[in-house]
């Protein structure tokens, strides 16, 4: 059985052979450029490993694996644009560096590569892929209207936000593994197991991402500590705050964000002052703890020798920063 | 065997019934709204015509029609921000109307929508269709790139005019009638006989438009005369007289093009002057005929009744503008 990391190299070996030099050129230089900022290439590994897991061969499933990590840079891409991003993995965005009518067009190009790929799947499997891959890409596409909605919405639930999280972030890592599982020739079952693997992985994925933006550590990281705060951002640290806090801690839980004399130091540290009287940390720990196991506990579900699905459990492992 | 007529009806059926209350509704409501706003939907039409033909049911064809309608739409919805365009069919477009983001992200999803209509297309011919969908989908996109080029650049010769409107306008319809034909279960060799009398159609179609726009009735055309020469387009009437002026006639017309005195009547009466001379109006209808006729010998082509062919024939005339 292959690694998760000989993946991952077949993956960019694919990917570096798709070329700048089509015409036209404007159209494609941004394009080539976008696929090599890098990224972890997580999606496409775990398709060719689910794919692997049950036995199907990579040939199989390496059109399917491109297909999603190119669809994935074109929601980056197209993100980008509308969140006027100046930076995309330390570089500048193709936005930036070619202006928003060549990335809106390079984007749409890219969607339509990932479906030029996706079609060469195995004509038996191709039409429970394309299904999936479709659908999934509307999901995507409404979690980041959800997203840009927040931004503007006042009375965001703890439920509305794991629902977009959902949608812009997990169903397409879930997709990703069922994808391949599919094309590996499992039973339906098999194949929503490791789905809801996926699934619950990305959101405890992300509900991690919320903690470590304010309790990580800053140097690990790699980012400004409390930099959601700094931005107002509805994660699920601010959501349960606003759900739980009443009186004067209300008050002033809202007076920091409406606030414009505050410094950032002080900002950052009066919520998470607010933060800790309310136990923040433990309840979005908790939460995540909740998707985390429910993700584990799929893959138990899934009905093949414990020793294959182990590279699954250790990737999980790995993403969670967890020890044991 | 049913009209084009009735196929329009029929898809305008089919539209209404994309619902705008579907959530998140920010991304619903311009998708129905872009929807709504018509159009003359003589691809869908030809599609199921071209399926009809060749003893196809509307029902195995229906799904792909509306997926290329809305694919149509689609460009249309990503154009109108390249091209900061106000209004679109009198309307405001999507993005003056709700801003650049929404309209990138509900071109998106429409995107998404027309292939996971086009993925209801019977098995049989679903992997031919998805391809040659996705092709025609990319040569659209590399169409705009090029219209996006030739706004910059100033060696653009006619042949890579030509191409152009081909990618631009022209595969759109040809694919649409191939489909049908695929979907309706005829020969390879029929089916490109249909790609190539739409494919030429819709390049003298656009020629056309480049004659009328300065030598039509403005009554009947319903545009300002002289809209392409006011706004120095590159359309097949000035590459030729560009290509052809020499001397003082060749220093005249580059004054003209490069005037911001030249007051907008003065402009058009003297690069008309300039065409005339040169005998433009002329060479571009012969051209304009190469292409129509070159349609026809590919619709005679068809192994197929000739009273079967004549609706094709009549549209092709109709769009003409043609009596006989």
């Amino acid at each position: 059985m292959k690694k998760i990391i000989e993946y991952i190299a077949l993956i960019e070996e694919e990917l570096a052979k798709i070329s700048p030099t089509q015409e036209p050129k404007e159209l494609y230089q941004p394009i080539s450029y976008m696929l090599a900022l890098g990224g972890k290439r997580i999606r496409p590994a775990l398709l060719l490993l689910s794919n692997n897991l049950f036995g199907g061969k990579d040939e199989n499933a390496i059109h399917a694996a491109l297909a999603v990590e190119i669809f994935h840079n074109f929601t980056l891409l197209h993100d980008d644009i509308m969140d006027d991003a100046p930076l995309r993995r330390g570089q500048k965005t193709v936005y930036k560096k070619w202006g928003g009518n060549i990335a809106i067009l390079a984007g749409d190009v890219m969607f339509v590569n990932s479906l030029q790929l996706l079609t060469k799947t195995p004509t038996n499997q191709l039409s429970n892929v394309l299904t999936l891959f479709n659908a999934t890409a509307v999901q995507v596409c409404e979690g980041q209207q959800y997203d840009m909605n927040f931004e503007q919405q006042s009375d965001v639930s703890i439920d509305d936000y794991l629902n977009m999280i959902e949608l812009k972030t997990a169903v397409l890592l879930a997709a990703s593994l069922k994808m391949g599982a599919l094309i590996g020739g499992t039973s339906e079952d098999d194949a929503n197991h490791l789905y809801e693997f996926g699934k619950n992985l990305g959101i405890s994925f992300q509900l991690m991402d919320d903690i470590l933006d304010l309790y990580g550590d800053p140097e690990k990281f790699g980012k400004q500590v409390g930099g959601d705060i700094l931005a107002n951002k509805k994660t699920y640290l601010l959501l349960k705050a606003q759900e739980l806090a009443t009186g004067s801690l209300k008050k002033e839980l809202e007076f920091c964000l409406g606030s414009t004399a505050l410094k950032n130091e002080a900002k950052v540290e009066k919520v998470k002052a607010i933060f800790d009287q309310l136990n923040i940390k433990k309840l979005a720990t908790d939460e995540m703890n909740l998707f985390y196991n429910s993700a584990l506990s799929h893959l138990d579900s899934i009905d093949i020798d414990l020793e294959k699905k182990k590279p699954f459990e250790d990737f999980a492992k790995s993403i969670m920063h967890r020890e044991q």
